[in-house]
């Protein structure tokens, strides 16, 4: 008979342009991962396909009695029942029953589905920067702004598993529009397209900014991973407009904070590792911006796990 | 021995400057009710002095032995103990532990306190707008923007009590300086006093509307009620006047249902009584500000119970 401490599950972060699976074991640890195409644009079946795929391979690399589980994070929204829903950029994908197809393929294992948002708020939740939290606003700011809501240890899904969309928080009610049709959307202020602009415009009049070296000169090139290189390395253009951004963000957040009697937010995504003067930003931010009984004790901090969040966080579902 | 139907609990909703008592059966109905000075000019023992007072002034007029509980709803942040810390009004009074020394008044009954919004929400939901609705947020829309929110049923009440303060969502992080400290709060722009000044000057260039008659003239004296009946009356600058706050209002509750993935809105407070078109103008607003998936189940209703929410809400507690 085995030990409980010898099991392990199977966690796979399904993306758009790939799946990654890794065998995770109790205590968070990535024993093993691979990575192959999703196959987001031949429809679901291929898509099903390939994270069998993934997962028997990942099999390949463990004791398979000792698998209990497997767990996956998929873009769009997830119902309780496993059905993932229009996620962006896979075609013809209305609803699928995810957890019962991936059900079919693996009788006998536990199998978990979560929005990936929120699985990666459980993975910080689990094994990174929000173990000592029990309640928690984690958000991912890359390309957009979305978030998941960690309440008492564990994710709040919401009625109909769409919660944790703090992206679309109207910050300004006379702001530009976003793309969801909303007005001053925080997304439409601090979201990759939106800051890639903004940055364009500052460096016509800032050409000593070592952004432009990073883009050869090509302003339309600009991507916030040179922003946040450049910041990163001291650029006053890039610290400006990534501190600019944080305290934008932190608006949001306050108003989230607000409302669900929440102290703490760790920031994930590609924009986060800037560092730490854009948390500071955005924690000065969020103390100005909420009600005095939470100030004190308000804190923004930067998520530990990376790229591994995906993974971890599709373990943390089954664990 | 009595049936379970016999049994009703005392629900006090205790106030800046009255306390009222009833009697509420399990299926809701107050079948008494007192209403006593709350004394909170005079310090915490004043107050529950006037508390118990209320209640054993309610207990004469029912079968002692047919009673469970004692509910309160009162104003401040009461954490999972019972205790009500810095209500406004009250002076002297810090952290009271009320469930406690009303538990040595009436030894043997169960006691619960809850604040005041989210006790008018729980009652709404038991008894009034929200039978139907697991999920929903309640707003009272009166001298502030306060709220409560019902998840599956229950109150969330957050980490430390302090939930459902939707009034201070900014919706211009450029916009005026709330009392909170914050920018652009929602209540800075549809609570008692803002409202009352917009309308103030309004009037300026339109003398024959209705609430000029109401306050005899006197700009001063413009209260939300006034505006309320005018427009009730069919007065054009009052309904315009509510539409906006209306809009904007629903800017607010967008966001905390983006955030928290919520479909139903149940608006209380004395706005609120001002008539439908209110209702329409906070559902128009939210639909447009909600991200897509959730716009076709948007529902902005009027909450039903008026001012025995916080009676009904505190014998919730208890039921």
């Amino acid at each position: 008979m085995k030990s409980a401490e010898e099991n392990v599950v199977i966690g796979v972060d399904l993306g758009g342009t790939t799946i990654k699976a890794g065998i995770v074991s109790a205590g968070g640890t990535i024993l093993y991962q691979n990575k192959l195409p999703s196959n987001a644009d031949k429809g679901p079946s291929a898509v099903i396909k390939q994270i069998g795929a993934s997962v028997w391979e990942a099999l390949e690399h463990t004791d398979r009695a000792t698998v209990t589980g497997i767990g996956v994070g998929a873009p769009g929204v997830v119902d309780d029942d496993g059905v993932v829903k229009s996620p962006p950029n896979f075609v013809e994908w209305d609803e699928v029953p995810l957890k019962a197809e991936l059900g079919k393929l693996f009788p006998g294992l536990a199998i978990g589905i979560e929005n990936d948002a929120n699985a990666a708020a459980i993975a910080e939740s689990r094994f990174g920067a929000g173990i000592q939290y029990p309640n928690f606003l984690f958000v991912i700011w890359g390309t957009g702004v979305g978030g998941g809501i960690i309440l008492n240890h564990k994710i709040y899904r919401g009625p109909t598993g769409g919660a944790g969309e703090i992206g679309h928080i109207s910050i300004d009610y006379k702001g530009p529009q976003c793309n969801c049709g909303n007005i001053g959307c925080v997304e439409a202020y601090v979201g990759q397209r939106y800051l890639s602009q903004r940055t364009a415009d500052r460096l016509k009049s800032h050409p000593e900014s070592k952004i432009l070296q990073l883009v050869d000169g090509d302003l339309s090139k600009i991507e916030p991973m040179y922003i946040s290189q450049a910041a990163h390395d001291g650029d006053e253009v890039a610290r400006g407009i990534l501190i600019e951004a944080g305290e934008l963000l932190g608006v949001a957040l306050a108003a989230v904070m607000n409302v669900m009697d929440l102290r703490v937010s760790i920031i994930g995504g590609g924009i986060s590792a800037a560092g730490d003067f854009v948390m500071s930003a955005i924690q000065d931010s969020v103390v100005r911006h909420v009600l005095k009984p939470l100030r004190k004790d308000i804190r923004v901090l930067s998520a530990q796990l990376g790229n591994n969040a995906g993974i971890l966080g599709a373990a943390g579902l089954v664990l």
